[in-house]
């Protein structure tokens, strides 16, 4: 088990190159927020589009639209419900997000089953919440994408069949290689897992723990991996940098709303691209 | 009677253990807002969010759903008319708040019976505003559940039937061992009635006498509640907090808006986590 | 024609008793804004409250009352087609301010004649925007009851029937005469007319020329008239520290937002209750 | 090619009369926003009020009035599917501003044909996103106004033809002349065709490239022909500010947001409108 170290982020958060347009760094599309839920979606929206993403649009169940736009009119929404739009918006991203606030019923699983029907090889897949308590009840197959699993340690356990307290780096990895993908397992001192390769993320405090905290780090890596080529790279930079913002905001606060970190993602973002002996 | 004092807020905001989640801080239910009043569960809500709950759903009339969201999708929301949901996050809850905009009509009165014929025993169950009234007015039966009532000297004679003229601690003291549970009489130097302890809060200033201020205390004794486990020290503290941050702002405004207190919580609360040589 | 000037600041606006509450400073209920200018209610709103009203409730078309409690879930909000519920808002109320993106259709005439209906000779009736011009092209009779108007040069022509050119101080007055009541004329340095006196406001800047500005002058009336016993000294304070605020601003902005001016108003009216050795 | 100087912005950014009130400053109309992309035109709609437009109105589906105003209450809106109202508000209009978020299915056409009919000559109208791709698909021919088109390079082919690697200032030109009116074509250092005149914009950031800017860009064009005389250099100050201001705020900024640049307007507008000797 490795470290998440600012090497990675500084490798991975380039400048960026003077002759770019918005279609440079990628189209992130992100499929969640049913009617209760659709506060995790406008978060996940919220940090995708401060994370850098070029074009960010956010398919969702039409309750949510307005507080979307009251909150990001940066983002472009539409109803998660309609196929054609959602097909559509699925194939023209660089980077998806399935999950924050979906829901576990029909309509959130039927979305899912879209999505996963339609996502290529190349794009990046990020799976989260509900979409991972659906995978495992629905044991969905899951498709040949670029996948990226955001389990707490309660969902990757219903998804891996990993009780909490056998959730050893090995039994985990075993775990990982059968799925395929890269996990990022939230959890004090959150582990990634890709391949041969296990990390752990150094910061994290427990003022983040409050609700919306994973649906902020899902839109975070969706944003990253819209822009950043090495997809890896680009989860482990969000990780860090997630929670390197609550670690400074928990100085002064003895809880850090999610809303509140995603705010300080350019900020941060900026830092790591700068020359190295500029100091944070 | 005593005052309220810090030693017992450093006794009652400890450091989080780092080994933590969200599910460590609570889930926090509240339950109001109808078309008129909708503002006071939002900013209850807020309250309770930034306060450090671990989780926060409000069940409000539809129509609130989008003004709740646009300030604060850290909150789960859904229709308080709909039973089953509202027996279901009623039964998941450590605390739960009732009354803030919640009405006096039909509708408000049902959502109140059916919190009162769900709530639990180990359950702290904060009775605000309406709720009072409709308590008071239908002389309903109280549940078996750790009340806390928050009313404001009007309110209280309704419930108490003292009138505001013979709201002396003793007669207080009388009504609130037939009642039950907590009583924070909201006035100049509120007061906090439990069993044979009186205390009173030191702080308060006439800027906060506006519109929503006790929906926003209503919100934090939900939030201090659903995470502390001494519910007598967590309303004591809320109680606190709420007015200081209110004398704070006023030293530089004429008056202090709600929602203003709320976005100072976790600032106030960081101070009292930390050693006591450590100056606020 | 007299200045108005500090003094009476600091005679309207003294510091707050110790033993109050939101009673003591008085309920406003503002009554405007249809489908197309709910933009000017909400700003009327918000300036009522950032002016320290006890309660404020807004009567509106429903189709602003998400945006409006996205903004000031401090506000209470109705629909201003209910006319039971109308004119029990405006029987409770100290202060009334109708007019602010009322529009000058049925509904907004409807509304407006509940109003001058319901009114008491002890209440502060604040009369702006379409409002003015409803009484203008309807001839409509007023009613008994503490009135300030808040024309700009064109509405006064209309309501006075004195072209702009012809608006001299003398020809004015015998127009306010006439109708009775108070008269902000806005305008290049503000004029107030009331009785025999005629107040000019020292401030005033070209960035404040920009829509809203208005409906946020006649919020702080209905503010201010709602909790300061003097009605004449409480607008001339509101129209003085509206112009003064946007002064302040001004020296670093091009152009001044009305929804800007509200926030700062608490500071300022603070400053004016200090005692007078304090410097602003 | 010449570059936009400081002199330009100097000469344009006066400062204003004293004695002057909002209909001094215009009448600005934004017309946009389909269910998808209603962001664009809240974007756009920002832009324009932060740049000083005297009074602002927004058409637009009506899906996207409430998070408008929870944003902006200073806008006045009103649905674009409604004949009667478009005409009416067009015509009062010194500048109109067509395209951010319209979409290009029948409802944007309707709208944009509808807009196309109604403007007169002496009315600046700016020409933005989907208006563009409208006009090209269709071959709408143009009004007779005073045209400003505010395309990307991709939006520039298909008006112009022009493919992006052909796109050299003499073919640009050219094209120009055939199309009349002034063009703004953005790109890495942003060209602004107008006559024999070519200007050529110092500023620009790759921390620009993200949605919603040119909605932003096309909001401020469109404030600042609402109030200043000599339209070109309408267009210049505005196309310079705005990228100064995101330089500046990506200096700390890996990416910086739309609704980032606009509340920086009035302070940037406020420096040239000083005396030179005057250090910004």
């Amino acid at each position: 088990m490795q470290p998440i170290t600012e090497t990675i982020l500084r490798q991975t958060i380039q400048p960026r190159p003077e002759n770019s347009h918005k279609g440079t760094y990628g189209r992130l599309t992100l499929v969640g927020g049913n009617a209760q839920f659709g506060g995790a979606i406008i978060m996940a929206t919220t940090a995708g589009i401060y994370s850098g993403a070029g074009l960010t649009t956010t398919l969702t169940d039409p309750v949510n639209i307005t507080a979307l736009h009251a909150r990001m009119p940066e983002a472009m929404v539409t109803d998660f419900h309609d196929e054609t739009t959602l097909t559509e918006l699925i194939s023209s991203a660089n980077s998806i997000v399935v999950g924050p606030g979906l829901g576990s019923d029909e309509a959130g699983l039927t979305a899912l089953r879209r999505v996963f029907a339609t996502v290529q090889p190349q794009q990046s897949l990020t799976i989260d919440g509900s979409a991972i308590d659906l995978v495992a009840k629905h044991d969905l197959p899951l498709p040949n994408a670029k996948l990226v699993f955001t389990p707490h340690e309660m969902e990757w356990q219903r998804l891996s069949g990993i009780t909490i307290k056998d959730q050893t780096p090995d039994n985990n990895q075993q775990a990982v290689a059968k799925l395929g993908g890269i996990v990022v397992l939230k959890k004090h001192h959150t582990q990634v897992y890709a391949g041969h390769q296990i990390f752990e993320n150094p910061g994290g405090t427990p003022a983040m723990a409050t609700g919306g905290m994973g649906d902020t780090l899902a839109g975070m890596v969706g944003g990253f991996t819209a822009q950043f080529a090495d997809q890896l790279n680009a989860v482990l930079s969000a990780v860090y940098i997630h929670s390197q913002i609550a670690d400074d905001l928990a100085h002064n606060a003895y809880v850090v709303l999610p809303t509140q970190i995603s705010k300080e993602i350019p900020w941060y973002m900026k830092q790591y691209s700068l020359p190295q002996s500029t100091k944070i």
